[in-house]
């Protein structure tokens, strides 16, 4: 979001307000952080540092010393009771990302996924029963799409260990709404991108795999090709949680966040336009991803824009233009990133 | 099943086949093990004797010198590797069942009812890859209907933090048949009955709750009435998990088992009229039960029945009578059961 535009009166709660955000030295996290800091917030950042994760001290680069940084991991109970406790609004992105990682580690990803979230869960009863709590869940659940655009009344039907783990802690969100009243909202998130993003290696996203490759001037790699993928500029993800956190009409809904569709091919074609260069080749799909490789997906996000009246306002274009820049400038901190 | 009546062919593969039944001092589990021996099988009753399970071992009374039964809770990593090294067939019954349990101990119907799933899973890969699974799932995973009867492309909305572990356990299951070759199925049971089945409280079934009342010449509680539900008898049951196991056209599949639909009030009078008379008063719904009730339910079960020609055999009426003969006769082992 520009600066110059000015903010969504709806976020003026955030001024002087009690936020926590797990996983917030990652990508998402960090940039939401960034943007609440900006709006006011009283910041407190969870995060265990998990290696693969994403997490980047660099990411709060300029805004540290206005928000509190606890490492904490998610499954320490203890300590999520302690940093809870009277907080008003929770953004819960602590997550394993890796698809792939989840059919090697499978338990780690369940207790990670969704056993601490439904501790999580029963902490915030005890603790912050007011609490509003965002939660990043997403399309990943889905599995292979049975038709497109995909709304959030398709079944669920994730391909994988951590598809399994996130839909079951979605679930619990939501179930603690409608159980115990705890005002819970969960995004399904599709392909989501931008400056600090993590781009060490193809583990998390491809995205950043190739914004990576092509500024260190090296050819990528387009596994396929012709799948649709939706891309969400990470700004205006942020937007989405600010926006479903302090709407009431969201509270125990699954809501999908959509993007720009395009196949992977175009994608990759409109990342060498705003490199001004580049190259890239087709390739099949690697074998162990095939398992679990969803094919085409495209997000039907009408019903969070009605809700909330949320629109992407970044481009892909200028999305993959701000992108470069920022890791051209910064590359140095993210090419060995977590 | 009667005894005159002639085994299904199918099931000679059991005669002398290494059979584990986690959960195989329940009401399930055990009358599942019974048929077993009676088909020659080497049985591995695994139970962990929760309270509360079902777990009582003179549902064992008459064949406990042909099986070998060890205490052993499926969290046990170690010790289920030991037991299921070399198995041919896993009837995987262990849960904790109660659905009101679950929203006071979430995390333990957790680690019980989905991670300790999981890890057997992995365990089964690791030492026993050709083993077939049978695993129970439950029609609660579905929650509210919205159209009966339900069948297995009805979407999966768990009403309770027992209904979300074990969909995500039966996913898991499915999961590893699709990823990692295992022949697992999933068989959704609807509200089974019959000799053996825990009577001691409403925790667990109504249907015992109400045959102990008869029994013991009180007046039971029928709350609401007009739901629908359909009943599986427990040897009708068990024959499904028989042919699951040994049908090939089963593994990687979640399906439905049914029964005899009927209204609650419509049962209640069955059973007085089963039992030569007794009384029941129908009852508001509880409120903290309400909250996760789940409405009428009916089962199509079409599908199971043409893969494998399963059809139930034994009538309400007939099953009714049954039970309570059962009851009448061993009351004093069941009265204060686990």
């Amino acid at each position: 979001m520009s600066a110059a535009m000015p903010e969504d009166s709806r976020f003026t709660v955030f001024a002087g307000a009690k936020v926590v955000i797990t996983g917030g030295l990652g990508f998402i996290g960090a940039t939401l952080a960034r943007r609440l800091v900006g709006l006011g917030g009283d910041v407190l950042i969870l995060d265990s540092v998990l290696p693969g994760s994403g997490a980047n001290p660099f990411n709060l680069d300029g805004i540290a010393d206005r928000v509190v940084v606890e490492r904490c991991d998610i499954r320490d109970g203890d300590a999520m009771r302690r940093h809870l406790a009277g907080k008003t609004f929770l953004f819960n992105l602590a997550a394993q990302t890796s698809h792939q990682g989840s059919m090697v580690e499978p338990l780690l990803d369940l207790d990670i996924n969704c056993r601490a979230q439904l501790a999580l869960l029963e902490t915030c009863r005890a603790v912050a029963p007011e609490i509003a709590i965002v939660f990043a869940s997403t399309r990943q659940i889905y599995g292979r799409p049975e038709y497109l655009p995909v709304d959030e009344k398709h079944p669920v039907r994730p391909p994988d260990v951590n598809g399994i783990d996130k839909a079951a802690a979605e679930s619990f969100h939501l179930l603690y709404h409608r159980v115990h009243g705890l005002r819970s909202t969960a995004l399904r998130l599709t392909n989501t991108y931008g400056p600090r993003m993590r781009i060490a290696d193809a583990r998390q996203a491809f995205v950043g795999h190739w914004l990576r490759a092509v500024i260190e001037g090296r050819e990528f790699e387009v596994w396929g090709g012709e799948q649709l993928r939706d891309l969400t500029y990470v700004d205006d993800a942020v937007e989405a949680f600010l926006l479903a956190a302090v709407a009431p009409s969201c509270a125990g809904l699954a809501l999908n966040i959509g993007g720009e569709a395009m196949t992977l091919r175009r994608l990759a074609e409109l990342l060498l336009d705003a490199n001004g260069g580049g190259r890239f080749a087709i390739r099949e799909f690697p074998a162990e991803r095939k398992q679990i490789d969803i094919g085409a997906f495209t997000s039907d996000d009408a019903r969070f824009r009605s809700l909330t009246g949320w629109a992407p306002r970044t481009g892909i274009a200028a999305g993959l233009a701000q992108s470069l820049a920022f890791f051209r400038a910064n590359l140095p901190h993210y090419r060995q990133g977590l």
